[in-house]
């Protein structure tokens, strides 16, 4: 099964077990979406915004839950997990990694550092003393790693990352461009006069099988490490402050900042936008929705939120202006409760259930 | 008309189709802000925070709206859009660009690109094969532009942009440092133990006169491209998901997030900070202030706005408390209505108008 | 007292005048966190959610607050400010600088420039005509000066740190990887079919002993210089817009989006995730609380706030929708104590107090 010539229904049903319904002989050549199908294209519903394409679509497959096989006009895969197999499918046509070893003559990789045969170190890249990159581990152009950094096997870091001293990541670790991993953590103490800089003596430790996203920061521990535990994902434009652990097969949107020291669980989901305080705890299985202000430890797993969704500005704007007063507004719906009771009692206990 | 020897007010009224108020011979050699004026400067006023410096500038010329001339002690240009003539009259004054052209000698340029002729490549830039670069494009310093990039004429980036594989770029873009266009979306699919990359196999099309503020990052589609139309303005530190889609001559101020496959429509103006959600539309003309939520889709032009307003801590603690309590407060609210309905049936119905 | 050797608790006490309860003989030869306290070790405790480890630590040696020195079971440094006296000792087991000098040979930098030889320039550098980089500045790997950049004694660029032109550092600043100072502000006029560029004509002024964290962003000014003034220190990932001027020690969390035109006072603090408009004037001394969303000027020093803290999502879900509808709610509320009071007048006098 080559991707260039394509596969058909009927091996990708049997090569990730799904039923099919239809041709088994569709050949498909590459994936896209429901909207814009095409002859010879895979597509799938996996979002219910979706559905209203399903009938119509020119894609010749379509990978669907079972509930909505019989909406498909061409031929269906069907299985509980339509983006999960969509994915395998897709990744059956990514393009393959270019196939580079070696250090780019435009490389600047220090004496006392280790660069395995196999790894690759591109163009305006810099190695610093002591570095050891494993096998396989791909260095894009205008990386920048100092000294004593550790990248184990099979790890890539696409363009333009820093990785600051004695970091050390896992395998398959993939970083984006513009991610900097292990720059100073935000210490500052005030003497009285002026901000003294807190020494920041940990470094970061991010386990086999991260991925992080273009120019999120993970700043190094003050005294211990910051740690990623293995399978983290974090996307774009996130801030992760010193001392913070990131617990296994935790998935973070972008935009999230999260202070320092705090503890995120296993297996937690946290939405774009998200600010988390710093010495918090949160409990492994949370998921928060997007832009909450996590202000406590979240001491049990479940789903959490905050904020306020938007409105028109004239219905915001009257709503906003009484939350300045909800104090007020509640100690005056207490005073006419309280009034009430005494000028009737009883007549209003069967509201109290 | 030349910079260097200034202009005169007379001059610059002609050309900008301003009314003159004063001296036509008074002479424009620079522009200032109103607070710290000088002789031989012109200045404006088009926000009314700054109107307190109107009478007391020393700046020669100001351009004013007509309700504000009689207040101008020195010459006068006067026209409906202040902020926008002043805008045209300083780019008079704005340093040229620098006439370089060539390929760097601290280049690395792949022998399968193609760079015009009339085209720059500073130091330390990187343009991978198959990269296409048009007429009179600057690729500042420490660029790294991936296989298959295609940038038309008179783009530039400014310095240490990432541009991944397969984006491209129509004419007059301008990238600030630090952007990143095309790295991977956030695809992941949870496949029961562990995170599985969802392969990204869309790519990014950046249309004409498009500006991209400082570490703002657009991620490559999933599926199809990640779109960004013709003349759409993007501030500094802003995440753009994978397949997003913003029309033409949107502007959208810092550290906003949009989810992935959210389409925004054309002119819309977009505050600070906000953050909106994934699979959402949002109309053509639509205004959303700082900060705002976004949760759904906006279906209507008009102005948005969600978020509470900064109060003293105390005050806003008090509130904030309630909130947590707020759907209890309303059910209160109802009992007692209910209540006194039936204590005193009529009695309150004038107050429904 | 060399570093390698450690100190005696004595030394450190006299050194840094603490009272010493316990062994003046305990040697420390470094630090460590309470929990994960080590024979030779000095720890700290300033943070009460860390007081359950106290009693327990491995750490020979803590610096505690005199209330707290009851409890340290091994040596005990005792000092008012504990995390201050910590941040000074650390200091002393902070690795030393590299003692580097001079031009990387992969550096480019400009005829025009001029680099003072106790300098250095990392490879891959890029130093603009007319730059001045003066005595001991350290310049890391990629970095990029426009023209015209003045840098003074002592400052720190870490690595691909980006100077626009006409950028200017004081003594003893330091910026983190990915800090990009003096890009465009975002300046767009409509001219009634698209946006027009406002020339950003001002650059940066830095004061001495700025501190500026990882991909944080620093606009020039439109037309003066936006400034920040001396001991100012930034976390990561702040978004600083042009014209911001920021007064004397004050310190930013990270995520803090700061629009133009906007002054803040001297020794602020302001938390992470801060969205703060354009034109707003916050005066010294005042401190806001994460998340908050600043829509006027603060013109009295003080705790500022906004925002609505973590909720399970249902309850959320429940008191955000009663939030869309509070302008109601308080309308109804006045309604039923109109009605009250003219059902019995003045029942409910004694509520007011």
């Amino acid at each position: 099964m080559e991707a260039s010539a394509g596969f058909t229904a009927g091996e990708l049903a049997a090569r990730f077990g799904c039923e099919l319904r239809g041709d088994p002989a569709a050949r498909v050549t590459g994936v896209c979406t429901l909207q814009h199908g095409r002859e010879g294209l895979l597509s799938f519903l996996a979002n219910d915004s979706y559905r209203r394409y399903l009938a119509d679509t020119a894609a010749s497959v379509v990978v669907v839950a079972p509930r909505d096989a019989g909406e498909v006009a061409g031929t269906a895969l069907i299985h509980a997990d339509p983006y999960l197999i969509y994915a395998r499918i897709a990744a059956l046509f990514a393009p393959p990694r270019a196939a580079v070893r070696g250090v780019d003559a435009h490389a600047t990789v220090a004496a006392a550092a280790t660069v395995a045969p196999s790894a690759y170190v591109g163009p305006h890249a810099v190695i610093g003393a002591g570095a050891v990159v494993g096998e396989r581990v791909r260095i894009g152009p205008g990386c920048v790693l100092a000294e004593g950094v550790r990248i184990e096997a099979d790890s890539e870091l696409v363009a333009r990352v820093y990785l600051g001293p004695g970091v050390r990541l896992g395998q398959r670790v993939l970083l984006h461009p513009g991610v900097t991993v292990g720059a100073d953590g935000f210490g500052q103490v005030y003497d009285g006069e002026r901000w003294l800089k807190v020494p920041q003596l940990g470094s970061v430790r991010i386990e086999d099988d991260v991925e992080i996203g273009a120019n999120t920061t993970i700043d190094r521990g003050a005294v211990e490490d910051t740690v990623l535990e293995t399978g983290v994902k974090l996307d774009n434009q996130i801030q992760v402050g010193h001392n913070v652990h990131i617990g296994a097969h935790t998935v973070i949107a972008g935009c999230v900042g999260i202070s320092g020291s705090t503890r995120i669980g296993r297996r937690c989901m946290i939405g774009g936008g998200v600010g988390i305080g710093g010495h918090l705890d949160i409990v492994d299985g949370v998921t928060i929705t997007g832009m909450t202000m996590v202000t406590h430890s979240l001491t049990a797993p479940g789903v959490y939120s905050s904020g306020v969704p938007v409105a028109p500005n004239r219905t915001w704007r009257r709503n906003a202006m009484r939350f300045q007063h909800l104090d007020e507004l509640a100690r005056r719906l207490s005073a006419l409760e309280r009034r009430l009771t005494r000028e009737s009692p009883g007549a209003g206990e069967e509201e109290s259930s």
